[in-house]
């Protein structure tokens, strides 16, 4: 059987466009987050671009306080600490989580990260790509957050090869 | 151009497959839930299948337990109340709320509801869709969860008709 292409080509071009934008459909569906990112964080306690949606503000019954916080690539926060201790809860993408003299941990969508009362710390996204946590800073009638000395660049760009080596977990806990 | 069908079919056979290869490629990432949903609760608290992934188990320093409950299709939680008070995050799907003596509530991803310590109330999903929220257990040092009787399925029956109706939404906070 023999087929004219005047016939075939609108087809094919109709199956291509069809195709990419289900594809185009399904990448929107997938990159909606659970929570919308919030505002932009204006805070000399962060470097880089930084989102924050608050879920709950402290409340003096509940002695809790909960934010969503996005982190583009490249964004961290300074190193601090918490009074009151926090819960971190990623929700999407890679980034990075240290306590004061521990090895660097990749961490990933799905992680629970507890920050022990008064152990400084710091966490963020990894040079290449976004991550989202819930935030839950626990004891809130103890205190909130001590902020610190920021991450330098010089000090984040040394870690590239470690977080760039995706399949490396370090794991102190 | 004439074009032989024995050239033709080929291709379109093998573009159909690999763009339904991709569909199912993009639809297994949508589904991927933020937490894995954990294991079955065997409870006489709930009715219905409704899983449990304990994020954080009570710990005396943070004070608070953190779980990823999921609640299948026509599956809730008994009428309860929490000493300490819980905070509920919506993660996936649509659900429903209700605090006793108040309108039930529609719940969907993205919402945050916070039940009062001694209040009680009912949590779960709809008949047709699941709904997963995060259950923050604030205050745990005053206590847990106190279960009382079920929604029984004649009740929750006489419901379908309030969440049927997608485009409404009873608020009460």
């Amino acid at each position: 059987m023999k087929l004219n292409t005047k016939y075939i080509l609108p087809l094919v071009i109709i199956s291509i466009t069809a195709c990419n934008n289900q594809k185009m459909e399904s990448t929107k569906q997938q990159n909606q987050p659970v929570f919308p990112k919030g505002e932009k964080v204006i805070s000399e306690n962060f470097t880089g671009n930084v989102w924050l949606n608050y879920l709950s503000e402290t409340d003096t019954i509940h002695n809790v306080n909960i934010g969503s916080v996005t982190f583009e690539p490249g964004a961290r926060t300074n190193w601090h600490y918490h009074k009151g201790g926090q819960i971190l809860l990623v929700t999407e993408g890679k980034g990075l989580y240290q306590e004061k003299g521990k090895p660097i941990e990749i961490i990933n969508k799905g992680d629970v990260m507890k920050c022990q009362p008064n152990v400084e710390h710091w966490h963020g996204a990894t040079s290449t790509e976004a991550m989202t946590h819930i935030a839950i800073g626990t004891n809130t009638n103890i205190g909130g957050a001590i902020w610190l000395q920021p991450i330098t660049d010089k000090e984040y760009d040394k870690l590239k090869p470690i977080f760039q080596l995706n399949y490396f977990k370090y794991t102190s806990h």
